[in-house]
């Protein structure tokens, strides 16, 4: 009989755990609730009156207010931390991301992963793991499904590397994939003065920059009172102790704090596009830390009608986030790389009223 | 087809925007639930039986526990601060403020105003704008009203002013107008132990003053989080990279929160006080910074019966709240103006069993 | 007519004001939502699958996901505050607690309590009071029933001590008194992936240590926002003007936080130990401040069936909680004292599947 250390608690796996084509089931499925709802809306601030009144949300032909689009995608990648990431140098980015139901109070999420990329690095220290994951709910429809890459320590640098696959993905999600999640909307009911602004998806012109003028100063509480209620796990975001003694000096906040502080920094300039249909890649270009204040600024990349809708349309959005500088200059590249200030790219898109 | 800046960001109205008469209707209708009432509870601590638990509220006559009276308040007045206070230099008071409607988890509030003051101050760099808000619920009845005065920013020193107007308004709400939002209680099942006090109305003696004797301390993430949970998105809340450059130097915590703490202290002296009818006036002295400690006491200012009612009675209070000061010797005036500690002074109606 | 200070504020008891054999009930019932629920999620990040969803708890037979055993706990004991510690010295422990119903959102939970020992300190200055507290739903089925010493201030040095009454109290709860809370399992149901690990009750060898890793640094906000939530009123928590005079310097950190967190790190490594059903004791060996890192580990005291039950088996766990130290080594004892990063010594009773 062993009395002694045990090897039950997990560390996470490393680079050379995972094989190519395996899946894995993540634990913990989680039910949402008006709960997570007034968390979610308190941590972030969103104003989008389609998630914010079950007045508004049945009017347009919802059955009721859903969640926001994001608060969806951070439970589900939450839940696939402790089996991808815990070992992880840096996320790397998003792509290929769908949201493909709506979600609700009371619906229960859970989460999956299959590998379909691994490449060591040249320092055979580290390599890059890419994963297709997809959350599903308690009736097993798929609610959102991307693809993500994550550069994971190896336990052991002698371990043999597998042969490099890397996957192709698209550089954006096709036009015609989008809108599942969203039911056809009761224009005539959509009440712009109650949505905050007359502006409507054809008075946005491609090439249009706006600047989001509000900026928002992050707390160590808030982004570990939400990055706890995802259940993600990551050590860094938590731990000073271990944290103050790295690379850092800090705790890193969760780069979907920034995701979702920038997309309800836009609601002032963007309120009616109230569904992010897709996200067509996403990249964390700089750390966040608390105190630190988000600034962010979005770029019309595109317009485009959806196919057999008049309803809504999609607009192709790219919000940079930034800290500790305002964006009426809409900082992004500065040379070959980006402005220092700035800490998120994300390319994606909303749908809204036509 | 324009490229470049965008003008679809909304950056608030200034004082020559305003028009006497005009109605508005402001954004982002908001359903409040279970969640937001726990947020309420922990952030602000309130003990009140009645809100507490539903099988009180159900033994005295209510379906259910309401939402904190405040909470109700706070969430109408953050859906006005995009259209009025965006461009505020200060809130300069309350006043006619009636509770008329309970507010019940599942609800949804909206809220709009009318300009009924405007008057240009005679640096012509501002003004004073009052308007009168009300909350609706979802069926259209009017849960809240009042009256509000602001001083907000002209864009350009050199606009013409409108003429002055300056409403006249009650020093108190008339007893006979308070009661609309609690319905007759059974008095029998009002359960003192329950609600931690034997002291009735009729034990309240004018001129009385009660030491709430707790402090609390308040952290930046702990006022974010409940001033984004109202949708109030006023930026000297928020944004420390510009606070930091303005003359507090600080961000400063929106003065509703003042309020409810000082109301929640207040349960250690006026338990039974299960309901705010009115509110006659509220003034914001000085201004709260995180770290602060706030103390309240109060002095009972009328005894009253309601017409028709022998289960509750009604109490008009004033309570003072100060910062970094204990209440035991009742600060309030110093000659002409306050005790530097004060920073809210708040005169209002509350109904208790008889 | 009186008009100056009030008697109505309550200061809380003194030592001198307790007697053998009476019983107190507690004010502010409380109704448990899925708002407690998110909240309590977000601030201490349990990942307990049964907890967590619906779905998962229906499946292996609860009619919905119970709350955290220790969320009613802290909501219950939060009430006894007011009335049994507001004038405590230090909290000294707990034993003989039994978790008795599962409590649902939706539930209203009571509390009440008996005072069972008095013993006055040889310098007279304060006394030890022990009490037993039961915790109701609104049905008035017991769900919670504890044991719990405190010492307490006396008023007067002077007034009169009772005569000393020691309870005797079980060392550990009985094998026989655990389980009712948790109905019969269905086993087969029962998804190992989805709760996080394959580890069942017979895996666990007594005088097994498990290392639960993780450490998570704990923010004032976080701790206020939790204590509040579960109404416990404790000055030290709350007022830093007043705590910042005193011995200390620093708020005190409610002793039930570090439980939850110990708690919830303990996932790792005992993620199917998904019901807590007695606590046998629980010390806190020294304070916990915001700032401070919190690791924990655990030892396998005991593994004993359940008469009459082949679902779920009995694990009795030593969980030892540190701060800013690393359990890597299972820091516990140190001479006749405790290692100094040890903060908590808790004795419980968990229930795993077989």
């Amino acid at each position: 009989m062993s009395t002694g250390p045990s090897n039950k608690a997990a560390g996470g796996r490393y680079f050379e755990d995972f094989r190519i084509g395996e899946r894995l089931v993540h634990a913990t499925p989680h039910s949402v609730t008006s709960g997570h709802v007034a968390l979610y809306s308190a941590i972030f601030g969103p104003r989008f009156a389609m998630q914010s009144a079950d007045t508004f949300a049945c009017a347009i032909g919802y059955p009721k207010s859903p969640v926001d689009d994001l608060l969806a995608f951070h439970i589900v990648f939450g839940k696939t931390v402790a089996d991808i990431s815990l070992n992880a140098v840096a996320n790397l980015g998003y792509a290929d991301c769908r949201f493909l139901e709506a979600v609700y109070p009371g619906d229960t999420l859970s989460a999956s992963s299959q590998v379909i990329g691994l490449k060591e690095n040249a320092n055979r220290q580290s390599g890059v793991v890419c994963v297709r994951s997809q959350g599903c709910n308690q009736r097993g429809e798929i609610v959102i499904d991307y693809a993500r890459w994550v550069m994971v320590r190896k336990r052991d640098a002698d371990a043999p590397a597998p042969s490099a696959v890397v996957p192709q993905l698209p550089k954006a999600v096709e036009v015609d994939a989008l809108g599942a999640a969203c039911p056809r909307i009761e224009r005539a009911s959509y009440d712009l003065a109650l949505a905050g602004s007359p502006v409507l998806w054809a008075d946005y012109q491609v090439g249009e920059k706006i600047d989001h003028i509000d900026g928002v100063t992050v707390e160590e509480a808030e982004h570990q009172i939400a990055t706890r209620l995802f259940q993600n796990n990551a050590r860094v975001h938590f731990n000073q102790f271990s944290e103050g003694q790295g690379r850092l000096g800090r705790r890193l906040i969760y780069g979907g704090h920034v995701i979702s502080l920038a997309r309800s920094l836009s609601f002032n300039g963007l309120a009616n596009a109230f569904h992010i249909a897709a996200i067509n890649g996403g990249r964390h270009i700089a750390p966040l830390f608390a105190g630190d204040t988000v600034f962010a600024w979005s770029e019309i990349l595109a317009r485009e009608a959806l196919l057999g809708r008049d309803d809504v349309g999609a607009l192709r959005v790219r919000t940079i986030a930034t800290k500790n500088r305002p964006c009426a200059d809409f900082p992004y590249r500065d040379g070959d790389g980006y402005d220092p200030a700035v800490i998120l790219d994300l390319d994606y898109w909303v749908l809204a009223p036509r």
